[in-house]
């Protein structure tokens, strides 16, 4: 299964005057997703970095905001891995309230492999795999999860 | 002249591991250059908020992230107003480096006019001309600006 | 019991670029751990703010920082409440490393109660003794939880 | 002179619920003050990092909230070096109104000298001199500047 549930509490500084998060918490969010889709498949962000050398620098990040996030409420954010190639990983996000599953907001986060001084690099085979799930393809084009 | 130039530094707490700023933080930017954009149309969000009761929450926010922003270092918020009705703003920005001229990102973000509960509700006819620049659409279609 | 552990894992946009959490986020963290603490004594901001009327400004914050907090990592903030009027409310906080039990971090909080303009209340007697664990003092001193 | 004064604006996320600007924005305001103090003196944070090896984390962060800081207003951060030795900082920290001169908060921070792992080490003679205006002194007492 390639989608991963993260559950999560709206902070206080996160909400702005008019007593709903303000937008640029989403992309926390999601990142919080993303972490944590990741760490199920044995790999830290930490580990990535320190030890593989290897960087996800965002290149594009888009959200829709369909329904206002409230102080203190327990959310979710749902991450898929919409696709992968060696050069580009792509994530799908939803952020809903479990108690009536109401969408409150989706997104997608763009990103390229990089080294720690963000040149683009090839994401190693077998992190490729560990990511994909699969084998890695022999071309570079992007395999839909 | 539709487009206003705002300029902003990078804060430490804004820049992450790789030491570039991190993500979310494009987006409290565009929101500098909007609130600015407003300003010099002699509106600021406290007014609207507290005269008027008109809140811009947002439906939509993307980016494109073309190279890093650095820590300190002085950047531009480039706003430009793409669209309104009396139903919907959206707003485009660019980020830029202004030594070299370099385009470090660029985005939108759509918003809605509502009441102080987040209702959708019409902007009075005075506030979207001061917004468009000109007089009101006896249609609702957005007008590009 | 008048001390509450609340667990919390360090974010990305938390840390900085020498990969350590900011030290802004303590403060964050402080409050996490009060609002728990609040909510298992039955009462969240949230009520406290729309059902009472009853706001908690703070009038003073600090912190001793002892070891830095790195990314990822699952930590605690262990929540003590100080000292309570019905004026003024005092939390002591210490962020822990739950494996080993490393001290990164303690500090405190003072608050005023405040209605939702910010101008100085009484806390209601129901609330205060809620908060206190007992009656309420005849007078008005502090006393020491 | 031992002080600056630095301008800033309360932005949109940095405001709660209340209207009024979070408390842990206030140490990111004593960053900004802390920032300038130092690039007046010909030395900023990146090169201090990048070029001497030299992090300033901090040991200790407090402040007094006097009146609240609103949305969109022009304050003042006003840095002050409260006490030097090669082994520690001080700095000291008022928030204010311009339009009026009103106090809003203030605040100290307290640092130590580390290398990029975090570990105390001296200040170099040399980088002690700018900061604190005058010559090394021959023992590690601190002396107040």
């Amino acid at each position: 299964m390639n989608e991963e549930i993260t559950g999560f509490r709206v902070r206080y500084p996160e909400i702005d005057r008019m007593g709903i998060a303000h937008h640029s918490h989403y992309f926390v969010w999601f990142e919080l997703g993303r972490t944590e889709w990741m760490r199920r498949r044995g790999m830290t962000y930490r580990q990535l970095e320190e030890e593989q050398g290897v960087f996800f620098p965002l290149i594009e990040a888009r959200a829709r905001f369909r329904a206002p996030a409230l102080y203190d409420e327990e959310l979710q954010v749902i991450t898929r891995l919409e696709s992968i190639s060696r050069l580009e990983v792509r994530f799908e996000y939803r952020i809903v309230r479990p108690e009536g599953g109401r969408l409150l907001a989706e997104g997608i986060t763009g990103h390229v492999a990089a080294d720690d001084r963000g040149r683009p690099r090839r994401l190693p085979v077998e992190l490729y795999e560990r990511l994909h799930g699969g084998s890695a393809p022999s071309s570079e084009e992007s395999s839909r999860a």
